[in-house]
Order: structure tokens, then sequence, then C-alpha cells
């Protein structure tokens, strides 16, 4: 049997960019398939382990060569950073080819698909190895006709103020905390790092534009077969000035019963392209919650019902105190489901499921 | 010379499908290039003349066959319907098969590239002729980084209350009112018909769901050269269950400084997917406003600042009622600029240049 994205042991290429912001295919890598990550691979924190850079991931190594990482027995290379636009950096062609020669397969989230690479898929062909681009759309998606929200599963969409900020995280956490509880969870993972983890789904930012709703709507009415509650993997942001297409159209297609609001305490502007956007400021909380509602209202109506705080550059006393603000602007239950307990949270979805 | 988008003559296809509303590639061309569309190809209406037809167009000729299609001399055959989904009917190979045989370029706006068909691309490979696919992105776009919101020129965005309802032909009235004012006017085409009229533009529908942004950007710059006026083709509708986020993303590429809102008054549910939209009502020409203003005041503070109708399916003193609500829900000024004097519009237009 050929190995999957349900088996692959993993060395993780991080190179140059290991670290708790910088690379987040990576990180959620260790943090959801922990016992299939075996090295992360970045020379310039090599002998450290994961624990020592991210805060979590436990005595994983940093490795700094190739030939380090190949010792533990991965069976693929997982590119664990997307730049901003996803182009291939020439400095990893030699590291990939020797991956490859080295027989392993590679899975990656790059908008640049590296099996479309003619020098990439000679090598992996001739060594016998399988190329996976996580954000390789399927051939033929559908335009939407908001079938979404016939679906009998309560359907919860993660939405945010802005991108990178931990909307994936918290569906994840949910995901986890309301299987603990025994629910019949379906997770709908819209980006490369939910369907690297998830094993399924579709890069909704890498869908040709008319077909970015379709693609959503097709995901919710899949994870909900079998599931009483649907939760869906938010992108970006409605006021995101690069993304906010894709969140619109995520949004519309998934028409979801309810959201949850996803909030970085320290972040003032929009994430992305090495403070290009440093001229605009992000609305608040409730601005965000009201933005969100009002976008759906035409087509369905939706509520917030919680949110979700991403504090991880914050001292426990800050996150506890941006966390209690954060109730107190919205009149919403709120955590941070990383670093708290994620009940907020999946209490909401419960008596949201119930009204 | 070659002949290009400038100088082609058409010979139009719109088999089976040629109306009013039907054909919309093909009725823009007979609206804006009267001089270059030689006939239109529809067996089901041979021996009628466009104005038959559609209501204008004058005595452009209905044909029944490619071969009497051909007695005028047209250069290329244009595809002038786009069908939901955009892909490419069985029954139109022949035809274009022998369009090819017979010299004339092909000239499409399906999402499908008729270019990246290995029988067409082979049949005019060997014929010697060239294949243009209007909606066919450019090879690289950038993810946006606000730039438009610098330019100097006054930008203007057509928005609407739904898809296919003219904000492309709302936007060629004000160009050519503007211009016969002697105004110095740039036209950043969005669509495939828009770039078939303009000569230039990316159809911001078929890029990558991560650059609809990024290319409307790149537009509006690229208009705003050696001009004081730009106006921006919109798409579909911040509401419409398909196609919302193309909407969302050419709003917030572009930053408009002001809007012209596009309506048509008998138009009740979302526009498309053989009534599949039936069990949504658009909201009204004020909701839609302020829909628009709140999904860019974010990023940039923008008004409505007119009202354009579509009252082509009215008799005369219903549209002139129709406008008259318009400017009564609305406070704005309104008019059918097809149907009546597209001055206000253009007014409006200058008033917020001096503002």
């Amino acid at each position: 049997m050929p190995e999957t994205l349900a088996t692959h042991r993993y060395l993780v290429l991080a190179e140059g960019h290991f670290g708790p912001l910088t690379s987040k295919t990576a990180n959620s890598a260790v943090r959801y398939l922990p016992e299939r990550v075996l090295a992360v691979l970045d020379s310039a924190q090599a002998g450290r382990t994961v624990q020592d850079v991210l805060g979590f991931g436990g005595a994983i190594p940093v490795v700094g060569t190739l030939e380090e990482g190949l010792r533990g027995g991965p069976t693929a290379l997982l590119v664990g950073i997307a730049p901003q636009g996803g182009q291939l950096p020439d400095a990893w062609r030699a590291v990939l080819a020797a991956a490859i020669a080295a027989g392993l397969d590679l899975v990656s989230g790059l908008h640049f698909h590296l099996g479309d690479d003619a020098e990439l898929a000679a090598l992996a062909a001739r060594a016998g190895v399988a190329i996976h681009d996580l954000r390789k759309p399927p051939a033929s998606l559908p335009v939407s006709h908001g079938r979404a929200r016939d679906v009998d599963a309560l359907t919860v969409l993660t939405v945010g103020t802005d991108c990178n900020i931990g909307k994936m995280t918290s569906a994840l956490q949910v995901r986890d905390a309301l299987r603990a509880r025994g629910e019949r969870v379906g997770f709908a993972a819209t980006g490369q790092t939910g369907i690297l983890i998830e094993g399924w789904g579709i890069a909704v930012d890498a869908v040709v534009a008319d077909f970015i709703a379709g693609a959503a709507e097709r995901l919710v009415l899949q994870a909900a077969e079998g599931n009483d509650i649907v939760l869906v993997e938010g992108q970006g942001s409605l006021v995101h000035p690069g993304y906010s297409g894709v969140t619109m159209g995520l949004l519309h297609g998934s028409l979801p019963d309810a959201m949850i609001l996803c909030g970085l305490p320290s972040r003032t502007s929009p994430y992305g392209g090495n403070g290009a956007y440093s001229w605009m400021r992000l609305p608040s909380l409730s601005d965000t919650i009201r933005l969100c509602e009002a976008a759906v209202a035409p087509l369905k109506p939706s509520r917030v019902i919680a949110v979700s705080l991403n504090t991880w550059d914050l001292s426990d006393a800050e996150a506890r105190d941006a966390v209690a603000r954060a109730e107190d602007e919205t009149g919403l239950p709120a955590t941070d489901p990383v670093r708290f307990d994620p009940a907020p949270l999946v209490d909401a979805v419960l008596a949201a499921r119930k009204s």
C-alpha cells in the first residue's frame, strides 16, 4: 500500500523560517499530527527542539541537513512554509531534488504546484515517488446554487478580523473537543494545512474565482454526510485588501447557521505583504461581527455565537484580560481555545444546535 | 499585420441562443462595435435582422450557416454566448473547426479556453489562425496591497443588485458620454465582453481566487495612466450566492472613490442557474447601497453617487416611473443610460471629481 495523507511520516521543510508565526503549515502539522512529524529542517535553528522554538511540540528535533532528517525514517518531505504569492523559492530546488532522490514523496501547500514543475515531475517519475499538491483544486467545480443551506447538520464557519489569525486552529480545537464529548462532527478543510490534517478538502483560495462558493458548497455537503455538526475552516477576512474575495465566496458558499469570530488582540493592521497594509487599521471585534452578519443576511440569517482569541504573544494575565474585554465588548462567550479551555466555544455550538 | 482585438471583423456565433437576455457578449459586440459585426449566426432566427431580435443593431443579418456568414468577409468567429459554468458545448465543435478551416481566428470569452483544447489548437496551428481566449488570465498576478487607493484619477466602480444586469453597459455609456464632453477617461475591463470592446483587460472571475483583488489593482493602475477618470467595469453582486467573492475582491482591489449602483427593476431573484436561486429575494436598491458602502468602508470611505437602471423590458411610461421611484428611494440621481440620457450619471461623476 502506498503511503497517503493519512499515513505519511513527515520531515518538515521550514528552512530559514521556522518560528511561531512564520511557518503555519509546519506548526499545524506539529500540533495536530505530532506522532507523524519526525523532524523539522531549518539549519538556522538546528540542534534545538520544536518545543524550544514554538513553545509546544515536545522533543521533535530541528535538524540542519536533509541527511540528518532522513535518519528517523520519514516517508515524505512536507513543505512547511507558505510564502505570500506561493511561488517556489529557487533555493529549495536542491533539497526537494535530494528528498526525491532519497525516496521521499513531496507534500506541498504552495500555490505553485510542484507536480507542474517539469524538473521535479521528471525526477519524481524516475524515482517512483509521488508529489501531492494540497492546493491543487479538483478538475471541475460547480457554481454555487446555495445548496449548503439545505443540510440538516448544524454548520459553523470560523470568520476573522484578519488572515493568519487562528481560524483553522479554532475550528480544529472545537472539533476535537466536540468529538471528545461524543458528537459526530465533520470538518470542511478549505486550506492546504487543514487538508493536510483532515486528509481531504479543497483549497478555496486556489480555485478559479467564479467557483469559490461552489467549492465551499461541495465541501459542506460532503462534510455533512453522517454528521450532526459541520465545522467549516474559515479563510482570510472580509476586510483583508488582498483576500476578502475568498472570504466572501466561502461565507456565501457555506451559508453557515452560526459563526465563531477569531481575533488576535495584538494585531492592528492586516497581515502579510511585509508591512504593505500598515495604511489600514483592522476593525474592532464588534464591527467585524456586524460586517459578517450583514454580509450573509441577504442570503440567510446567521449570527456570530462566540469569540476565539489567539493570545500566543501575551502573558497569562494579559490573555485573561483580553478574553474578558472581548466578552464585555461583544456580549458573547470568549476564550483562547489553545491556551485555555475551548469549552465556551463548544458550549455555544451545542446551544446553537438546540435553538 | 495580423488582425487584433482592435481590428477584427466578426461573425458572431450565438447558435440557438441569440436574444435580448441570452447572448450578452454578442449583444454588446453589436452595441459597441457595430461597424465590426458583419453577421450573427443562429439558425433558429436566420433571415431576421439583429434589429428584429434585439431592438437595436440595424440591418446586421442573422444567418443560418457558416457559409452564409463568410460572405461578408469576417476575420474572426466570435463566440457570442457565455453559458453558466463556461464549458464548450459539444455541438459547437464542428462549426469552430469549420471556421478555422475557413481561415477565421477564434475569439472566445468562455471559461473553457479554446486554445487549451488539443483538437482545436492543432487545427488552428495547421490553418495558421490564432485563438484568442479573452478570459485567459495573465501568467502572474500580484496579491493586492491596496495601491489603487493612491491613484490621482477619480475611480468609479459600477456595482449591482445582481449579475447580468448592466454594469458593463452602464460604465461604457458613461465612458462614451464623458469622452464626448472631452474628458480623459480610462476603462478598466474586468470581463470577457469588456475586454473584447476595450481591447485589453483581465477577466477577474477567471483568475485564481487569491488574486482577484490583485488583478483589479493592476487594472486600475494601468487604466489611470494618462487619464483623469477611471471607470471600472463591475462584476456580479455582493449578494449573488455564486459570484459574490468576485465582486468583493473587485471592490477591495479597485478601491473606488465612488460607485454607481445598477439595477434591473423587473428582477426579483438572483440571475442564473435555471431558476436555482428562486429561494432568494434580491435586496432593495437602498439596502444594496448600504451593503456596498459598508463593505468597502473599513478600507476606504466610498459612496454610491447615482443609480443606473436597466429598463429594457418595460414600457416607456413604466421606465420613467421606475427611474422616478429609484430617485425617491435612494435620494440619488437615476436614469437608464441606454434608453434615456446618461447625463445624470455623467454629472454625478463630474461632481464627485470636484468634491
